[in-house]
């Protein structure tokens, strides 16, 4: 499993935690300690039907808290919520390259969620399988400007 | 439980994630994933026999993963592994001044399990209870140079 100097390329590392996500029940209540209490900054509030949950994105230095409330029954958010609680649900990790990345995975045998970029809220996204990432949800979001914005039609 | 205009203060918000801590059974296969396959730098690795873990720093961008093994049965960390398997345990988040946070803190009805500053490996640290921040276990880290530096003698 471990990389060959050859294939090692320093300059496509993860280059930043982009955010760390948190299910709550009730996301007014939950900024009542993240944004009033913590003091961390509001920015934005978004609904995201098509999945059934509402954000919000708390910037944190050049990450973010995501603190996501279930907004329909039938999600895996909303089942995660109803089994365990409250609590951290992934950390998602910035990568130039997100489709490179992805086959890179696959080929060292990486059990992956999307095999392939997907829209996400801001910007391309995958999931890992936490059974590859010793027991952690790994998202992987691709930064800005990388191959697969424009693939996936983002303006 | 939110702030008056007067109280806040936002240049003394949490500036950053410091790092995301994930308890794994096994330090080196961890990074197998975190360093080998994930291509994270791997900063160090530190046995703290005072609490009874071994951990890796793996720095992505101004934050870090933190990888803890523990390496007794009679620890917190030992329990949290038997009762949850790895995954996710807390994540720490820098302070300009923590024992003014951690007042301010109790003063809202927070509940910490630290009072106050206490030497971690890293710096100034200290824990708030997951029941006041919606089940994730947060730890609070005084960021370099800060007042518990001098007082819990750091050279």
């Amino acid at each position: 499993m471990s990389q060959t100097e050859q294939q090692f390329d320093i300059s496509e590392h993860p280059s930043r935690i982009h955010h760390v996500a948190v299910v709550v029940r009730d996301l007014d209540a939950a900024l009542g300690f993240y944004r009033d209490t913590l003091r961390l900054e509001l920015d934005e509030v978004m609904p995201i039907d098509s999945d059934g949950v509402k954000i919000g994105f708390l910037p944190v230095g050049e990450s973010s808290i995501e603190l996501v409330q279930p907004t329909r029954d039938d999600t895996g958010v909303a089942r995660f919520l109803a089994n365990r609680g409250e609590g951290f649900h992934h950390v998602c990790l910035e990568v130039a390259d997100l489709a490179a990345e992805l086959n890179r995975l696959a080929e060292q045998g990486i059990e992956l969620i999307d095999a392939a970029p997907r829209r996400g809220a801001e910007g391309p996204v995958a999931f890992i399988h936490p059974r590859s990432c010793h027991g952690v949800l790994v998202e992987l979001i691709e930064a800005p400007g990388g191959p697969a914005w424009q693939s996936l039609g983002y303006a």
